[in-house]
This record gives C-alpha cells, structure tokens and sequence, in this order.
C-alpha cells in the first residue's frame, strides 16, 4: 500500500484551474467519439508504425517510408502511384482493367520479411467495381506485384479473420461458417469438407476458424499457423444443441430474424474442438481431447519444432485449468504438464510462450500467487507431481516439470511485448510502477531483473523488433497527451517521433480532475477515485453530482492517462455544472485476484458496498447537494447503477442504465459461470443479483438504454426487468437504439450522449 | 346540419359544476378499465339477459330466471346447484367424479331453442382438473343433463372460435389451425382432412374455420352453418406465401420467436378459399371461385333454402364489389347479382339478410348514396344489368335484380337488429336522431317508415325475441348513466328494468364537459368537438391543454353517452388541472362516405387541418395557456400525434403517441390499401406520410409508447421511425411494455396512465 501512496503524491493534482469561462464551451460533437469535430481536438498521433524486420517503417495512405531507429527520419522506400502502376500495368494474371487507387491504401500493409522488400496487402480493385477482396504482394524493390489472389467468399458471406503466415506465405481466412486457405496464384482450399472425417460438413450452426467461448479467456481467434508454416491449427465449434436468442433487424423491408447462439447460464453450451491442418498433405486431424460437453479449449500454443500443441484446458466450473501437450501429427493427447484449482475460480488468459533461444523452456502465465506473474517452465526437467499451495493460500496447482517464478510482487504482468534473444529478456508491460499504470520493461530471464524502458509516467504500449534490440513506445498520461518514440531496450535514451499536444486543453476551460484513494467498505482495501468539480467551480456554490460506475471484472476506470481516463461526457457534464465521480472498486481490474474475487457468487453485492463509499466522499464535499446525487453506467455499470438505484433508493435521484445485466441466468455461460456459478448451484446468488426482485423499490428516475440488437447484454434482460417494474407499480424509463449492439458508436454516440444528459437535465438538474 | 343544430341545443350544456374542491379526488385506480376500484364506479348493469325464443330469460352465475316481459320480475327455472347435481348424478357418459361447480358459471348459458327447457353452455370440470373443455346440455324440466361432450384440442391449442348450431345440434370450432364439427356422444370430426380433394391437409401456414382477411370488411368469424343445420360453410385461408413478422416473447427462459402472418401493403397477400361441409355425407366441396390472388371473399350469407351461398367478393383496389351466389351443393359459381364500383374505394361490410317471410327478397348493405343504406333486392324480378351512377355522384353500380331503397337521408343504418316477421318490420339502429347517437327504430319494409323504439336520447343497442314482437334495449347519455329495458316493437311503454346511476358522479366532483361543433378545414363541414375543464375551473387561470386524437376511419370518439365518450383519464387530467378537447374531425366515423374518404391516398393530411381547427378553438379560449399545448393518441391517433408534433412543431409542446403508424408500408394490405393504394400506386401519398421523413423536425417532448408484441402496429413502426430521428439528430422518448399488444390492457392500463400522466406533468404543466 506504500506505493501507492508515494504514486498519489506524484499525481494527485489540479491542472485545469484558473481562466474560467474566457473560453467558448465545448460541445458533444467536440468530446463524444463519432462526434463531428472529435478528431480535431484528439491529441495528434503517429499511425501505420511497424516494424520490418529491424527495420522501423510506418505506412500512411500514399506512401511507406522508412523510419531511421536512431533519428526518426523518414526516406519513402515506396508510393502509392507505384504501387497502382505495378497493378495497372502487371502482366496476367495480375492484369487489372484500371488503376485501383481509390480503392486501395497501404495503412493496413505489412512487411513480413525483414529480408524482402515485400509488402502485403489486402484490398479492392475497380475492375469488378470494389466488390471482391484481394490479397496483394508488391515488390518494391523490383517496382512490381509479385502475387495477387482473390479472397473468395462463400455462402453470401465477406471473408473475416484474415491471419497470413509468414513461413508458407498462405492466408486463413473465414467466409461464412467456413475456414479457406488461399494462397499464390489460384490456390483456394476450403478446409472444413475435410473435417471430422473426410465428408463435406457445411454443418448447420458448426463454425470452422473463429475465435470460440464467446471471445473469454484471452480468445481472440481461431486460426494458429505452427511457427514453421507446415500446419493450420483451428477451432471447430458446434452449436447446434444452443438456443437461438431471436434477434430483430427492423431496418429490412418486413422486420427480419436474425438468431444469434447465445448460451445462457446453466443452458446448454456449445462443443469445441481443435483442428489441424497439413498443408502439404492437405488432411486434417483433430485434437484427442475427449467429450467436449462442458469443456473450455483455451490459449493455443505451438511448440517451436511444429510437433506439439499447447492447450489449456477448463472444466465449466472454471475451477480446474490443466496445461495439456497434445501431438500435432496424431492428435493425440500426450500429458498434462501443470494444473491449477481454486475454490473460486482459474481463468487462464495468455497460451504459453516458448524462449526463442531455448525450446525446452516455456513462460507460463499464473495468478496463484495472487497476481498475474510469468513462470519459466522447463520441459526437459520433468518432477514428480505433486499437489502444492500458492503463497496466497488458495490457490492450488501440481507440477510436472521444473517451474521458476520470473517475476514476484503485488503487481501484475500485462503484457509479453516480445523477446530480445540476444541478451535473454522479455519486454514486458506491467503495473509494477502503480496499478494506474502500464510501463514496458527489459526482464531478465536469469535474473528476474527489471529494467524501466521509455519515461516511468504514464500508460505505455510497445511494438518490438525481430532482434527485440528497439521498442516503439506509445505513451499518454495524465500530464503527456501522447509521445510515439523509438527506444533501444538496452535503456539508453531513443527518439521521439511525436510529442502532441492537447487541442481540447489549448481551446476550452476544462474542468479540474483529481484523484486519490478511499477506503473500501471492507475498511482495509484502498479504492482510487476520480473527481472532476465543475468548470468555473464556485467552493460556496452546491452543485449535482453523477457518479460514473462499470464496477466489474477485467475493467479499470481511472487510469494515469488522459483526463485520468475521465471521459468526454464527464468533462461535458463538469461543465454542465456537475460535479463527476468514479470510483474503481474491488471486483475491478489491475489489482489482484482477490481484490477481484471477493465478488464471487454474488455480483454487485460488494462492489455496490464500495461505491457507497464513494457516495460518502461526496456527501462529505461541502460543494455537493446531497439531494441531487445521480448515477451513470453501461453493461455491468448498467446492472450497477439499476441496482444502486433499487438498493438506496433515498440515495440517487436519477439514474441512467446502460445495456444492463438485470439477471445474471439471462448472461451468457462463460462469464457468467465464472463469476456465478450456475443458476442451479448458486440460487441464492442469482436471486440476490436479480433486479427483477426490487423492482418494485424504484423511487428516483432511472432511465434504461439498450441498443435494440444488443449481442452481449441481450434486450430480454431489460424487457423482464420493465416488466418486473410495469407489475410492481414502478416506473422507469427506457430509450433503445434500434439494430445497434451493446455500446451506441459514430454518430449514435453523440446523440445517446445527448440524450443521457438531457435526462439528468431533466430530473437531477 | 340543420339536424346536428337541434340536437347541439339539447345536449350541449355542463352539469358537473359547483361544490369544487368539496369532494376527495379520484385516482386512475377509480377511472382507468382495469384500475382496483374501477369496477365499483361504473354504472350498475344487467348481465346474462337473453331470449329463449320469445321468453327473456336472465343467467348470472347461481341461477337462470325468466324475466316477465311486461313487469320486470324475475322467476327461477334454474339453479347452479341443480345444473351440478345433474352433472354429478347423471348416467354414463356423462357421470363426472366430482361436481363442477366451482369449474362452471351459467352466464355464458344460452337457451337456443323457445319450445325445449334446454341451456347449452361450454364449461369444464374437476375431474381432470379443469383441463379439458367441455359442451353440457342441461334439460331444467326433466332436472338432469341431456348431452355432454368433450371439445377437443388440437396441435397443442386449445378449443376457440365456438359456434352452435341449433338446428343440428353440432358445435363448430376451431383448434390450432384445424377446423372440427363435434356432438352429442362421442361425434367429433376433424373437417380439413377431406378438404382440397380428400388428403390430409394439415398443411403449415393454412388456416381453417377462423375469421380471414385480417377482420376487415366486416369478418368477424370464419364458420357458417346453413339455416337448417345441413351444411357448414368455412373460410380457409392459405398464409404460405406471405411473410412472417418476427414477434419476440422475452418471458420465456431465453425469448422465443412467435413468427406472425403479417401482409404488408404493397406485398404478397394470402389466399382465401370457401369450403361447404356437408353434415350428412361427411364430405367438402369449395366455391369454384377462381384464382383466389389478391381477391377478398367478405360477408358470406346462406339462402334460406341452403341451396345458396352468396359472398360479396372484392378487388384487391378494393374498387369493384360483387355479390355472387354460388351453388352451395356443386360449389358451381352461378351469377353476379349487383356489383358497386368507386374510384377511391367500396368497403362491404354487411352479408346479406334475407326476409323471413319472403325467401325471395333480401336486404343490401351500400353507401351508393354517400351514407350506408338499406336496400330491398328481389331475387325473382331480373332485370337487364346496367351501369348507373348513384345519388352522389361517385358511386357506379350494375344490378341484375329489382332493387327498392328502403332507407334514405343524411343519416346512416348502423345495425340490423332483427324481424318483426308478423307486421314485415325490420328493427334497426341507426344515426337518424344524431350522428351521435345510435337508436332503434321498426322499419317498416312496405312503406319505408320509421318509428321510433325506446327513448329518443342516448345510444341504444337491442337484442330482439324471436317473433320480433319485444326488445331488449339497453342505452346510456351523457344524463343517463344506464337504462335496460323490455320494450315491445309496437312502440308502448314497455318496463325497466335497471335505471343505474352513476357512482362516479356521486361520489367525486367531476370536470365541466361540454361539446359543441367548429367547421372543418374545409370550411364547410361541421365537427364535433368535446372540451373538458379543468375540476375547480378558475376563468381567471391559464391552463395546459391536451387534445385528445384519433382521427381514423371507422370510429367516433364522440357520442351522446357517459361524459360524451370522455375517458377516465380525460377526466383525471381535468383533475389534474388541464383542458381537455377532442374533436372528430373528416375521415371518421358515422358521418357519410364523402366525410371519411376525403382522406383517400393521403391518410394524416386532411385529419390534422381538422385538428388544427381545434388549436384554434383551444386558443381562443382565454384560459388556455397557448403555449402549453399537447396532444395524445393511440393507433391511428399515435400517427395523428407523432405527426402533428412534426409538422406543427411550434404548437405542440409535448405530446404521447401509442401504437403508431409511421409509415404506411408497414401496415397491412387490407386497411392499409384500402385508404392508401399500394405503396408501387402511390409513392408521394407513402411519401407524405412517412414520418420518418419528417423526424427531423421534433422540436417539443415526444414520447412513443407500444406493445412490445403489436401485432397491428408492428414495432418496426416505432423503431424505424426512432433511427429515423437518431440519424437526424433529434430525439424522441419511448417506453414499450413488453410482449403486450396493440392495447395495454388490465393492470398494465393503469401503469400506462399513470406512466402518460407523468409525461405531461414532467414536459407539459
């Protein structure tokens, strides 16, 4: 707890004071994403920087340049005119009937060869008037296209998930359900037809490619090319036994269907398994892993000779993690090499990581000493296993192989930036500097030694060479709206590329943001809070005040970034005349599991705890009316703010709820098991949670907003929760996007931003 | 006008005045259907009263009583107790375990036949739980149960559509989609097995026996027995190729998809087909109707011979109407008797009536005048068909028979009562008083002449004996909360039986309302408006007004009856301080065709002139704050609404729209075209009234509120009309109560009011 009190010293400060009211207001569209003049009052930014080899280069829409590492000077190794005159001019059958230069640009271009002067792109030509997806390869060197090949679609369906390998120079990609490989020339193969056993398998409701488990436990895709281009690993999911959630597209001429999988708590859930493909044997196996009922197949790794897959294994409890080494070639189930139990639960979220100068030894991602922390695991020394007990008391795990911890401490590793071969580290992010922070590291893997790279301030992201020798280090804090360089990771001092300014603090009065910690409500835990007091803030005036609540998992909402990570609508509302508070509660994110995991089976019960705590803070500013005490939240800050309103209903006067849980049994299994459990083994949990319950304690004004095809926090939850309130005599109010999602972007955005201040205007005002 | 001049003298004057403030104050409990106190502050009513043949009989829920005809007193034929001793003593097949009393009320009895002591009532009983559905048939001389069987259900629905046949004794209804005949014993048969050439046709999407064409054109129902029992004629309507609107019901575990037939205008319509079921042979033959394509098949009849079936048939313009007599026995299609034809449109409503005292002679519904009519058709004097033009210039019609007019003026039959066999008299009703009122009259079908049944004042409904020597009549006034009598139709006194005063006005002072009549748009035609004061008027104030709209074709929100139609919450809102006005304005009912179809292709413009004349008469009074101008509707009065508040946004400064319309094309193909055409015939008239084309100008506070399960205004009304106002930026509220209908009804009627109330006292007061 030290260190965070030496942190707030450091940070916790006014900056915005003084001037008042000589600035003209700033609007949503100046503040809200989407809005019309949001982009000009963003800190300038440096995009399309990657890395060619060790090679620093940046792609822009007419131009690739490269990036000298040591002076940030750009030399344009190729242009845009060059490109269309190479497609224009290519010869068959690369021919194409016109310059396609309105329908291509190079920002998403990548360079995959360090040693070839090839650049590779996706994108459109005008010869079938922008309809189909391509692939390019242009030589730049030779100032010709060295490969095209259309990217076809199948079953009505656009390709997705496009994943390129760099060995085989093959491209994955999904179209429909169905997973292709494409490639040079012609080369086109559907790869599910040969699935499950050799017969064609357009299964109904069976999707081949994409990212499984409704994107948990760091699941991001399903495409895994092995490290040497001989194998496509991917995932097969069957639906088929899950319910259909009927979602309405109102926006067709009749209103259409459009069912959406979506397994609910205690339901049902879908089968997973693991494909792999040979490319040249053109044959799939899959994994032996056993009945895939209630079974989670996560974090998919290759080991470095191609010969095995990594896979973390889950039983739907969410309690038993199993690391499992399957063989590439057989599918066959070869060991489990290290496991985990908690009497809560285990959520892996990163597959392991082998060292780039040694195969036998592998980084291993694990909380069971109470934060995320990297383990180097070594495949050569196996040990007998044996069941042992994390430092944290409560985690459980056995061990088949030697383990070392690399890292140790109440802080948390974020991020495998990359390796540094050379001299044996791994650049890692961590919030070792305060959980309000991310920064880039050099960790020696002999000593577990850590080296800061780039400024100690601020929230950084990293991107590494091939040689991991220099780092392009983005960062932004409270005090730096942005900085883009290039660091060698020895720790010397690198070049910056960019240091933005804010336009939106050079053209407006902005309010006064400041943060610092109370104590939680378990009296021992401290909570950080920000406060943003209004513009042009009058001590002797009393003004409203909104707390802004997410309150859930995997989220933190104040963070040493800009504005502390206050939105444009906190800042909007500041100067509405609103006092803001956020206040990141346990249950929330960077600050260890059991800050995380004391919510377990009964979600919201002690995160509403902790803003009640936030809610005496505000009580105690002798600026804020008591009276007027709002609350504002989306998703799981939906659930919170609609809870919070029918838990104190004497507190909050107006609330706004957005795409709320309002019973957990209507979320989806994997989230919400891991939390909750099932509704048949945790009722008194789900009852507890079930807004529907106090339905009838409604007093102040809430308003709910839900976008009208929400995938995520599906409508049900919130037309049960209206009727619970229609039946008890309540009344809320309700606005929905129509065919928008679970969040409300572009243009939609301002105008919910409208509308939500509109209705504090109106009933907390 | 003249007419509508005297009748203003008479009833236009306040009562509710004086002794202010003096009484408690009602809450929508007392006023709104459905409230907990409703039921306790409507007029007292007589329930259960019917004629068993020429004897009025009453049945409530203990007993059935013989109610003398010239004195009012009731006798006992029947009682609960009896009816269940029969049911719990009688033989085989009819023994139940236990009496049902607590399963049965006598109130739905009927008594069909004058010369048996026999009640026929569907019921159920406790033998298998109060599962099943069951017919009894009671014989109160003999004391004991004559016939019972069991209604079956089928494809897993339940029993509907009941219809009794009692020259046959069989009972018609449907379950599911299927059409059975059942009876005494164990007779129950399924009708649509034979249907369309003997092979099982339980074919999805085909619909047998229920009412078709969406309840238009006067279809209420889809079964008609013969006169003499032999023959069951049924609708079957084909729904395969029109398109299903995705209904969701969020009250299942995970929401369910309920699809629902909806043609929408301009789109593919159903197909309708007439089956004759033939009692003795078992056997079914179809009208040979042709091509049943975008054809609508209204107002089926019976000769009284049975040899006939005559419908009236009808364009998909819905501008050329024919009556056509089919053989009822080959299905043969035998002539076309009249035909109308009307540049905007013919709407049959009525089925032909024959006389019974003459099989040769029937009466025709038509509006050829301009005001619907009574004509005599005789079917044994053909004449050469020729076109000829009707008295109001517009309507052209061919008739192949002699045809009389029985009625004539500017004033319009509303209902055929039934026969005075013995003096050639038809009872009907009518608007011939006032256009507000509905009284009856025995027509004389020799001489034309009229005479007058019942009191003058008020809107009476009947119910005749069987010799159409006595009425049943039952009215209401704004001075008369309720009166039933027994009238005979030779015009004498006849007895009261309830003379019912309204508890309401007892107990409660009520707001000051008046009506009165303004001049159209058109600066000719008169309108009715009703103004409602505030309770406590003070002239010197300045109030909030609220119109009160529904504007569309086919009803009248105006009548001399309780408060002249003024709702509950009409009078909770002048409770609550606001003035309330309405004004039934060109395009609605009971005032003539031209009145109604000035609207023709541009449905909302030519309505909201009218009520703009109603702005005008709100503004000129001196105690409307003209700046607190509001209106609300439902339905078609929620289109009125949205659009007045968009094309006169500067008067209007909140108002609640319900159930709307906003764009035409997702009405449905009867009611839609019918005023509309197809959206293809006419795009400005689609285009004039789309509001969605209008969203841009919301200026005041608009709520729209709907059943989340509208099956008549589909939501995708509102949710493309709120992304219509999205995208330009304006924003509208909403409030939607889920998996409810058209209508909010019951408990959520009240919450609903409550809910509107709320809206204007936060947007309006």
């Amino acid at each position: 707890m030290k260190r965070i009190s030496q942190f707030l010293i450091l940070m916790c400060m006014a900056v915005f004071s003084g001037n008042a009211q000589e600035k003209k207001a700033f609007t949503l569209e100046d503040v809200i994403p989407g809005g019309s003049n949001y982009l000009n009052l963003v800190p300038e930014n440096k995009l399309g920087l990657k890395w060619w080899g060790n090679e620093c280069v940046r792609t822009d829409v007419d131009n690739i340049l490269l990036v000298d590492k040591k002076t940030g000077e750009e030399t344009v190794l190729a242009t845009l005119d060059e490109v269309n005159e190479a497609l224009a001019n290519g010869e068959k059958p690369y021919a194409l009937a016109q310059p396609a230069k309105p329908l291509l640009t190079l920002m998403q271009a990548t360079m995959p060869w360090g040693d070839r002067k090839i650049v590779v792109f996706p994108g459109k030509v005008e010869a079938d008037g922008g309809n189909d997806d391509y692939m390019f390869w242009y030589d730049f060197g030779q100032k010709k296209l060295v490969n095209m090949f259309r990217i076809e679609a199948s079953q009505g369906k656009r390709p997705a998930n496009l994943d390129f390998c760099k060995a085989n120079g093959l491209l994955a990609y999904t179209a429909g359900n169905s997973l292709f490989v494409a490639g040079e020339g012609d080369f086109c193969k559907m790869i599910n037809p040969a699935a499950m056993g050799g017969s064609p398998d357009f299964e109904k409701d069976v999707v081949y490619g994409q990212a499984v488990h409704r994107n948990e436990f760091g699941i991001r895709k399903g495409t895994f090319w092995s490290p040497k281009g001989s194998f496509l690993a991917f995932y097969r999911m069957d639906q088929s036994m899950v319910t259909d959630y009927p979602q309405v597209n109102t926006s067709t001429r009749i209103a259409t269907l459009e069912p959406d999988k979506y397994p609910m708590a205690g339901m049902t859930s879908h089968k997973v398994a693991i494909g792999v493909y040979d490319v040249k044997a053109g044959t799939t196996v899959y994994l032996q892993a056993g009945d895939p009922t209630d079974r989670y197949f996560t974090n998919i790794s290759w080991s470095p000779d191609e010969r095995n897959i990594y896979v973390i294994e889950l039983n739907r409890d969410q309690d038993h993690a199993q690391l499992v080494r399957y063989n590439a070639l057989t599918g066959e189930r070869e060991a489990v090499l290290y496991e985990e139990m908690h009497p809560k639960y285990v959520e892996p979220q990163h597959p392991i990581a082998f060292l780039p100068w040694d195969d036998s030894k592998f980084i291993y991602w694990s909380q069971r000493d109470g934060y995320w922390h990297l383990y180097l695991m070594d495949t050569q020394a196996e040990v007998q296993p044996e069941t042992k007990t994390g430092g944290d008391g409560e985690t459980t795990f056995r061990e088949s192989l030697r383990v070392k911890p690399l890292t140790q401490g109440e802080w948390l590793v974020q991020e495998i930036v990359g390796f540094n071969a050379g001299k044996k580290e791994i650049i890692i992010g961590s919030t070792e500097i305060s959980p309000l922070q991310a920064n880039l590291f050099a960790l020696s893997v002999k000593t577990g030694k850590r080296m800061l790279l780039g400024k100690a301030d601020g929230t950084h992201s990293g991107s590494l060479s091939a040689d991991g020798k220099y780092l392009i280090d983005r960062f932004m804090s409270f005090d730096v709206p942005r900085e883009v360089s290039i660091l060698p990771t020895d720790g010397k001092d690198g070049v910056a590329l960019l240091e933005a300014k804010d336009p939106l603090k050079e053209q407006f009065d902005l309010p006064e943001i400041s943060i610092g910690t109370i104590k939680a409500a378990d009296g021992v835990t401290d909570l950080y809070y920000r406060l943003v007091k209004p513009v042009g803030f009058d001590p002797a005036e009393k003004y409203p005040a909104i707390i802004y609540v997410y309150g859930g998992p995997h989220a933190q909402m104040i963070a040493n970034m800009r504005f502390y990570g206050a939105s444009g609508w906190d800042l909007y509302m500041a100067q509405q005349g609103y006092v803001m508070l956020t206040v990141d509660g346990r249950g929330s994110d960077n600050r260890g599991l059991k800050f995380e995991n004391c919510t377990f089976r009964h979600l919201g019960t002690e995160e509403m705890k902790d803003q009640m705590k936030g809610v005496e803070l505000l009580k105690s500013l002798p600026y804020v009316d008591e009276g007027r005490i709002g609350v504002h939240g989306w998703s799981f800050g939906g659930f919170m703010t609609t809870n919070l309103m029918l838990t104190y209903p004497e507190v909050f006067k107006a609330g706004v709820a957005g795409g709320p849980v309002t019973d957990w049994k209507y979320y989806e299994v994997m989230y919400g098991e891991r939390y909750m459990d099932t509704p048949q083994e945790n009722p008194e949990g789900y009852a507890e949670a079930d807004l529907k319950q106090k339905a009838g304690n409604l007093k102040g004004r809430l308003e709910i907003i839900i976008g009208g095809m929400d995938p995520t926090c599906v409508p049900q939850h919130t037309y049960t929760f209206l009727r619970a309130c229609i039946d008890a005599g309540t009344h809320p109010d309700f606005f929905v996007y129509p065919e928008d999602g679970h969040n409300m972007i572009g243009v939609d955005r301002v105008h919910l931003h409208e509308h939500i201040t509109r209705y504090f205007e109106d009933h907390l005002k």
